[in-house]
C-alpha cells in the first residue's frame, strides 16, 4: 500500500483534533506545543555503512527540520533504538550527543528493542516543540513559492556515495560538502523562527522539491508554478551535477534537502536568504517552466516513502 | 549491547527534566502531560502469522499499559508504521480503529516508511495521557508488593502458539483465553486511575513479574520480597501450567502480562482486585521464597529487551 492510500484509510479513525486532518508533517498537541515523527530505515534512508554518529545526526536533524517548519523552538525529543554491537551503539551515542548537544535539545524518553539478526536498523525519533505555528494551508493566489538555502546537494552526495556520480579527484571539498549534505543535514530552526510572522504556509523540502511543492500548493487548496531556472544550487552541486535541464532537474526532485519551503508575499522583505521559485494561482496541481515555457512534469517528482 | 549499558550511555547525555534520569517508561512533558513509546518487532514482540488486527490492538495496548501505570488518561497517540501489502495494512487499520475507539484515544500522526524486502515488521506507537502521575521510585519499607489481574496467560498463550506447549483439545475455552492475553493484551487504565491516590510507586508488567518488581524496588532504594505462592493465576494458567513450583516461576518471569504492580501499605483498601505479593523493606535486590523459605534465583527473571 501506498503512503497516500494508507493515510486515506487513517482518516477514517478517531482523529485528535491537534491531528490536522493528517495533512501536515507535526501535530499540535496542546496549547502551542508541537510534535512531530520520523523512522529512518538502512537501505532506505541511509546507508548501511554510513558512520553511526552520522545516522544519529540525521536523526536529529530530519525531525528538528519539522519543527523548523513550524517556526518551533524544540524541546525534548523520544528515540525508540535497535540494540546492536557496541561499537556501532556507542559511535551512535556519541553522534546524538553531538546532536543534542548542538541543536540545543533534551532527550526526554524513549524505548530499545533487539532486532532479529541480520534485520536492517530501523530507528524513530519524536520531537517536541514550542511555538506558535504557522500551518501548511495557507498560501494565497498571488503569493511567491520561496525556499531557503541551496537544492540538491544531500542528492548528488547519495549518488555520490553509492558511485552512480563518480568523485572527481580535484574538487574534494565539494565532494565532501556533498556528502556531508546527506550524512548531516542541518535543520533551519532559526530561519523558520526568524520566517514564522511572514509566511502563510510553510514546510521542510523532505522527499524532493516539486513533491513538496506541489503538496503545500495542495494543502491550499491551489496551483503552483516553478521556474526550474530558479532552483537554487550551490557552487559544488553545479560542478557535479552541471546547471543546465538534467542538473536542474534531478535536484528538484532529489529530497533530503531539509530547506525550509514556504508561501509569502513576493516583495516580502526576508530577514534569511532565500530564493523566489514560483507563484500560486487559483486552481490546482503543478506547472514547471523552464525558461518560462511550460514542460511536461517527471514521472518522479520525488520519494513518495515519506 | 545491552539496554541497561545503552540507558547508562544515554544518561551521560544532555536530559529533559521530565527525563526522571530515564529511569522509567514514561516521562512528563509539560504540566500534567505524560508520554510513552514503546516499539514492537516482528519475531520478537509479535509472531508473523499473528493476525494484523490483534498486532494493531497490542502496538496500542501496551503504549497505553505504560500510561494506566501513571493513572493517566490517554489523551493522542502517534504511529510509526512500515508500509507493506494491502491485505495487511488494511487488517492492521481495522485493528488500530478498534483499539482507538475502543480505549477511547485520538490518532495524533505519525510516519510512514518502506521497509527494504523481506525486513521484519518494525512499529512504534506513543502515547500521551494527562494526570499527575505517580513516580516507580515512592515506595518505602514496610509497603506491600501488589499486583492487579492475574500472571502467566500471556506467556502460556505465546507457547501455545509457538507449539512449546502443547493444545488440549478439551479445554478450547481456556487455550483462547491464554492466546488472547498473548495477542490482546488489556491495559489497566480504569484500575490505574483508581490506583493512583493509594499508591507510592507503580509500573506495568511487561518484562515479567520478577524482574518489573526487582527495577520497582531498585528504582525506590528498597529490597523486595516476593512469595511465589502468593503470584495470581488464572483457571487457565492453572489448568495448562499447573500451580506447582515450576508453573508458578513461569508465570513469574513470562512478562507481556500488562497488569499493574505497585507499592501500598499492606492495610490499604484497595477499589480493584489485586494480590499481595510480598513486602519491600530496607536494603536492596529481590528474595525470592516458596512457603515462606528463600530459594535461590532463577537464571531469567524475565526479558532484558524491553
Amino acid at each position: 500500500m501506498t503512503e497516500p492510500e494508507f493515510l486515506e484509510l487513517l482518516r477514517a479513525l478517531p482523529l485528535h483534533p491537534g491531528a490536522l486532518g493528517l495533512t501536515d508533517d507535526a501535530a499540535r498537541l496542546a496549547g502551542t506545543f508541537v510534535v512531530t515523527t520520523d523512522t529512518l530505515v538502512e537501505g532506505v534512508h541511509f546507508l548501511p555503512d554510513d558512520p553511526p554518529a552520522d545516522v544519529a545526526w540525521k536523526l536529529v536533524a530530519v525531525n528538528l527540520s519539522d519543527l523548523a517548519a513550524k517556526g518551533a523552538r524544540p524541546v525534548a525529543v523520544l528515540l525508540n533504538y535497535p540494540l546492536s554491537e557496541d561499537g556501532w551503539d556507542r559511535a551512535f551515542v556519541a553522534g546524538l550527543e553531538e546532536a543534542l548537544r548542538t541543536l540545543d535539545v533534551g532527550l526526554l524518553g524513549g524505548d530499545t528493542v533487539a532486532l532479529p539478526a541480520g534485520a536492517p536498523r530501523v530507528l524513530t525519533l519524536t520531537a517536541f516543540g514550542e511555538g506558535p505555528a504557522p500551518s501548511r494551508s495557507g498560501a494565497r493566489p498571488g503569493d511567491a513559492l520561496w525556499v531557503t538555502g541551496t537544492i540538491g546537494n544531500a542528492g548528488a552526495g547519495l549518488a555520490l556515495l553509492q558511485g552512480r556520480l563518480a568523485r572527481n579527484p580535484h574538487v574534494g571539498d565539494y565532494t565532501s560538502e556533498l556528502i556531508d549534505a546527506y550524512r548531516r543535514p542541518q535543520p533551519r530552526l532559526e530561519e523558520g523562527r526568524l520566517l514564522r510572522p511572514l509566511v502563510e504556509a510553510m514546510m521542510d523540502v523532505s522527499d524532493g522539491l516539486l513533491i513538496d511543492a506541489a503538496r503545500l500548493a495542495a494543502a491550499s487548496g491551489l496551483a503552483v508554478t516553478i521556474e526550474l531556472r530558479n532552483v537554487p544550487r550551490s557552487v559544488a552541486y553545479d560542478i557535479y551535477m552541471g546547471h543546465e535541464f538534467d542538473g536542474l532537474l534531478a535536484a528538484a526532485t532529489a529530497g533530503d534537502d531539509y530547506e525550509l519551503l514556504f508561501a509569502a508575499s513576493a516583495r516580502a522583505a526576508l530577514p534569511v536568504l532565500a530564493a523566489r521559485l514560483g507563484h500560486f494561482t487559483p486552481g490546482a496541481g503543478l506547472t514547471l517552466t523552464f525558461d518560462g515555457q511550460p514542460i511536461p512534469l517527471p514521472d518522479k517528482l520525488g520519494w513518495l516513502h515519506g
